[in-house]
């Protein structure tokens, strides 16, 4: 750790006294719902709402940031009180028949919206499986298991998930899913000793360098066939920096508790270097969320604009690259990102940050919360570069 | 008409070289696939292709603009061969088993994907009745009439489409569906005496007014519930302002058929003046895309993005506000909107309209085509202004 001392120091401040003082007291302040249960995510700049709709894959985020933080910054009972809150909606309302979640249900939890997407599920079962640690609740750890399962049945059989495409013309997969279930797969590993949870990081880690990573392009894709087959199409060519970037941390955390694995350090580092040179944006500064692994114009429109969370996920790579590697290029990507994103992000008034940024820097809606945003990338970047930071 | 005479012709010939120097030969050159029939409409800046997948909505849109140039400019017969090129390849691959149709599919006619909306069945209708008049041909005005009535099944059968959000919990309804039914209604129209036309204008018109016209917001909303209930959340919220000034100039369309209906003229405008003053950006000039009704944030963080298309229905609806009112606002509207287009939408170097412009009018992606932006708002304004001015 070449990073000095008091530098160090200040970083660590930032990020602990921003998910203390900052964070963490505006979503406790302002999304609780404690009439109909469960939290109210969609928030203006000042924390009053905006939609009382009920999303359940923000419920098991923020769920698993109140059980992760119980359980290794402090066993705080309002945190715990606040994650069981968020979990017994959860459980009352976020369910269909069929044992799948519901992506969207109403402030009473009547169901909105199920999607063929299985991030309800994923959330949910992180949830599940921090809370099972935290609370010690072996209920917990069985349906976090259960949920697991669940979603390895789904995307294992084929038919059982609708696929966008027509699979018979173009069968296609996506990064979203090997990278969902590294992560599930890694906090689930906190809770049980279920051997499905090494062997899926590892399948996952394995599909993600076989099929979604092409040196042609230097880019991991976001879309590719089902054995890795490249499309020369917008969906095809489409790279998303800030997901690749988050991959990258995915797989150094795991390298990490392997002991510093060297061969994934280096598929971590790969991952990062390609990802940070397509996505830094040299004019303006900061991360560009759509990028055409043929440098051709991408099909969409809002490509340019800089969102809160791939700089969250840079932030945490670049950190967890350079403490891990010692390389100086690391600490210098740290720095441009934490500085453009601090310059840029933090809400001055009301504290929290804006979302989504033109290209140049400002602010183009100033909610703090809606069906994307809630709290999960800003805070789950502060606890882990404030742990990272203090080891 | 109080325009000069000199500003009208001036404006006349900027809309008509426009469409058949500019437009026109961009699409028929870049677009016309030889090799396996229909068009490759996602075209780079210089009219490379950027990807071969086809476009079922964008074939129908092309093949209506066409047959109508055929039927009112000039019976070229390349533009009746090119109109009946794309109708072969609708008929031979746009069309499932159940008689619906495909939303794309491959450069051969492979199925890729299948949509709720009924986008593709409308423009088929729409494409299908011009060319019925163009060609003369029985058998297209046939078919146009009995997807017309398949449209008109999926509509009123309930259940038949499957809604995005639990019609049980939060029974919707979007202004699309009555605006898609105006213009396909009005085409067949003129191929057809099937009083059905009249019918489905009238009712539709009718529900614009009654269900997504808020006076209490000054707002047509894009969502509200099935008996036209106003939903405080975002979806329920939400504005688009070029997508209610094309309802405004159908409407004011119809006010003319009608021998220019003195109540259809009112509705027209007063939807065309509530939706300039919540659109028309003060700041940088141009349309914004979404606006809130009650000026709350948008979840839609590209809301402030300047396309292509409202802009070219902004200049149909004020050009014929001011002919059939002779308003001097409306004018003086026309001109700010014709103006701002033509300053930064055209490519000076290839032709062609840009579609996607950053709130100040910078480009953000150049290509002329994708699975939205084909050969259709832009000539359709061209042709229509055009025709409007020279009589």
């Amino acid at each position: 750790m070449n990073i000095e001392l008091t530098h160090r120091q200040a970083l660590l401040a930032t990020y602990r006294d921003g998910l203390l003082q900052d964070t963490l007291p505006f979503w406790m302040k302002h999304s609780v719902d404690r009439e109909h249960g469960g939290f109210c995510f969609a928030l203006n700049r000042d924390g009053s709402r905006l939609s009382a709709d009920k999303f359940l894959w923000l419920h098991g985020r923020f769920v698993w940031l109140l059980s992760t933080l119980y359980q290794t910054v402090e066993p705080k009972a309002e945190w715990l009180e606040l994650a069981r809150h968020g979990l017994d909606f959860m459980r009352r309302y976020g369910f269909d028949t069929d044992g799948r979640m519901f992506f969207s249900v109403t402030q009473d939890g009547r169901p909105l919206r199920k999607r063929r997407y299985l991030f309800s599920e994923a959330f949910a079962a992180m949830a599940l499986a921090a809370y099972a640690n935290a609370a010690n609740d072996a209920d917990a750890a069985r349906q976090a298991g259960d949920l697991f399962r669940l979603m390895l049945r789904y995307i294992t059989t084929p038919g059982l998930l609708e696929p966008k495409v027509n699979p018979q013309t173009r069968p296609l997969k996506g990064l979203t899913l090997p990278m969902i279930l590294i992560a599930v797969a890694q906090t689930l590993r906190e809770t049980t000793n279920d051997p499905l949870c090494d062997e899926w990081i590892q399948r996952s880690i394995d599909e993600i360098e076989r099929d979604f990573m092409k040196p042609e392009f230097d880019a991991v894709l976001e879309t590719v066939g089902t054995n890795g087959e490249f499309y020369d199409n917008f969906d095809g060519r489409m790279v998303c920096p800030g997901h690749s970037i988050e991959a990258a941390w995915f797989i150094l955390h795991e390298a990490k508790y392997r002991g510093n694995d060297p061969r994934l350090i280096r598929l971590g580092c790969t991952i990062l270097d390609w990802s940070w040179r397509l996505g830094w944006d040299d004019q303006f500064g900061g991360l560009l969320y759509y990028r055409d692994a043929k440098g051709l114009p991408s099909a969409e429109y809002w490509h340019d604009m800089k969102f809160w969370w791939p700089h969250n996920e840079a932030i945490i790579a670049t950190l967890l690259a350079y403490v891990m590697t010692g390389d100086a290029k690391y600490r210098e990507w740290h720095q441009l990102a934490h500085d453009w994103a601090y310059a840029h992000f933090p809400d001055p008034e009301f504290g929290e940050w804006f979302g989504y940024l033109h290209r140049d820097g400002t602010v183009s809606t100033q909610l703090k919360g809606n069906t994307w945003k809630g709290p999960f990338h800003l805070p789950r970047m502060q606890w882990y570069c404030w742990q990272l930071l203090e080891k």
